[in-house]
């Protein structure tokens, strides 16, 4: 491959997209692979079922880009048309691959179903391409370098396009690409809405490329880029940017690239051999399950009491009754006594404790949708603060289990006497 | 507008989906509403910054569709080319729009910041085109009806592209293309394979179109799309089709449309005045999670015990100890033994039960990673079934807490004498 600078183009086929019930992550997950290796996505189109589309998709994608990585359209049905569509396109007839069709039957056989024609027909890729095996499906991918350029052809299902991704279609790139030195790296940020965040990183020398996303959590993630003459160079320029981000944003960075929030915190948490329960209401169980995404949270996550009825916050939590009579569910004193409840019986070292007016109903005069406490039970104490999120349920649960596990994440990082704030 | 088939573009404009950290929600968005009004998408494009590829997409979309919709760089900064490269195109010049003007100076007084002649700019809208207020943000979104197309530029922030969607691009839609009928109903199918499911329905007659649409968790969306001369006739064949593919797939469809599966849930335990609790480890809380994403569910809904460790299962459930000893935590025994504690400590007409191995450790000899139990106690008694999911952490909690909130449907939907079963 000559030296000139390569871009992507992405095409994603199949009318669920184009009907808007599935949003297109696939594009989102292909992007950011081959960003990562340098090779920015300059066009991404979508068309359905219809071969004039895909035929007219494949042909502008061939005249203006050098990676072109196709989604969708490789399963058993007749909707299925990508690699007829290939064929009559660019000319070519298919063929049979034997180690496909070897793959296949033994994935039918292992699940104990029957190879049906339909599926022996997914054996059949185009003449002088490669097929790509798909280890978590059946439709193989199609592989094609020719002319300068290098066109992946990928099943639609994600588990498969992303496993033929990683596996398959990087490794190929990397060595198309040689070693011209680009970093990248993303930093996640809590605690500070956009606006105030590019406020102040503004003027930072160096920062060739920023990009801000904001997630419906409320978290955001600068994403930081920068190119060098060599590795040493871009790792330098890198550090320097990120050393200089870092010292304006302070504990408000709670992780880089991968890293997640309570990934995180489940670090802290065993680094520092510390059990954690937690006593949720309007969170209704998210902010255990979040805890519980990460391998190995058993070594630090004991237990969850999901406690929606009053009667269960007495029970299980021993939230004293008139607590609950006089200042109402949500409350600070009945967040206090959730997590010194949760604290106590489990017998932890933390525990948090969540209650708040998720919405739609449940409001009162001086209590509004979007009203949450938490609360931090600890050796030294416990801690409560409250916020106020927005008018959506579904957002609503997802902030204030943001915020429990970042109020956790502060908690464990405060030193010695230090007071726990959120900025 | 003649009668001629409706079909539509999107054009979303802007490097930060390109770089596959933004996920293209606002195509999603689009085509939804689109589509809920019979105007279905033909064609997604998603271009950068760069005048050269936004020309060549406008020029395709004007000579592909009657309806396009862009969504991005309507913003004061020098990234937002929208409106100059639309102009460069269709040869004409911006006009300054003084509606739009005394629009954005309210804005910024209201909030007490100062008009920047940036923001000025934003006035700017293309000759014979109409100005679409933005009441969310400072970007206008832009009108042009012209040669039997209907052309909509739309700001990027997804607030402000809905806000406009909903108040200013489908009423003028709506006006233009009268009364030609189309009727759509999605169906949504468990338990069923994608490629069983397939051919189950196959050869429904009058099925004109139908697509499937799977979900990380194992559902499959069928979308059945009709069209006829009037309404009422659209409506008898959309029902046709619909108790033909009720018939071959029975309980194996769950609801309809916008209806979800905890939603679905929430309704039968309501209708039947049942109230549930929820003891769960390998799920770590997600079904609880899931069940309270359904606003209202506090009248079903009473608590959740996540028992990760065996010592939570022991006190908080009441698992005997020798149970975890003799069959290990994942296990037929324990899984029945902490549906039946859930169900009498909370004082509940239902629980579950949920255990299993997600992964990726945990796994012995006889137990590989991915084995779930499931058990339901009710007033009849306590049932338990067993399933095999993958080997991926947040896919087996996925299908692990979508598979027992199905169980618990069958279950509410079954006869007097009628066995437990999945299919």
């Amino acid at each position: 491959m000559s030296d000139e600078k390569l871009s992507a183009e992405i095409i994603t086929i199949g009318n669920e997209v184009l009907s808007g019930r599935t949003i297109n992550t696939n594009a989102a997950f292909i992007a950011r692979r081959l960003d990562e290796i340098g090779i920015p996505v300059e066009w991404v189109m979508t068309v359905g079922d219809r071969a004039d589309d895909v035929r007219e998709a494949f042909r502008a994608a061939w005249n203006r880009a050098r990676v072109i990585v196709t989604t969708g359209g490789l399963g058993p049905t007749h909707d299925d048309i990508t690699r007829t569509v290939f064929c009559e396109t660019f000319g070519r007839s298919l063929r049979r691959d034997e180690a496909v069709l070897a793959n296949l039957r033994e994935f039918f056989t292992c699940r104990g179903r029957e190879l049906t024609p339909r599926n022996i027909d997914q054996a059949n890729v185009p003449e002088r391409t490669e097929a790509l095996m798909n280890r978590w499906g059946t439709a193989p991918g199609v592989y094609l370098a020719e002319e300068g350029r290098q066109w992946f052809m990928l099943p639609g299902v994600p588990r498969e396009m992303e496993g033929l991704m990683v596996q398959e279609v990087i490794p190929r790139l990397l060595r198309a690409i040689g070693s011209h030195a680009i970093r990248r790296r993303d930093l996640h940020v809590v605690g500070l809405p956009e606006s105030y965040l590019m406020d102040r990183i503004d003027g930072i020398p160096g920062l060739e490329y920023v990009a801000s996303l904001l997630d419906p959590k409320g978290e955001v993630t600068l994403r930081i880029s920068v190119t060098g003459e060599s590795k040493a160079e871009a790792d330098e320029r890198l550090g320097r940017i990120e050393t200089a981000l870092r010292e304006r944003l302070g504990r408000n960075v709670y992780g880089v690239d991968d890293e997640t929030l309570e990934a995180v915190v489940g670090t802290l948490l065993r680094g520092k051999e510390l059990e954690i329960a937690v006593a949720e209401s309007c969170t209704g169980g998210l902010v255990a399950s979040r805890l519980t995404d990460v391998p190995g949270s058993s070594d630090y996550f004991r237990e969850a009491i999901v406690a929606y009825a009053n009667e269960a916050k007495v029970r299980l939590l021993g939230v004293p009754r008139d607590l609950l009579v006089q200042h109402g569910a949500v409350s600070e004193e009945v967040a206090r006594a959730m997590a010194h409840g949760a604290r106590v019986r489990a017998e932890v070292d933390i525990a948090l404790g969540i209650t708040g007016i998720a919405g739609p109903t449940g409001a009162g005069p001086e209590k509004p949708v979007g009203l949450v406490w938490i609360a931090l039970a600890h050796a030294g104490g416990t801690e409560a603060l409250s916020f106020r999120f927005g008018t959506e349920r579904l957002l609503n649960k997802a902030r204030a289990a943001q915020t429990a596990l970042d109020m956790l994440r502060r908690h464990l990082l405060r030193g010695p006497g230090e007071p726990l704030t959120m900025s």
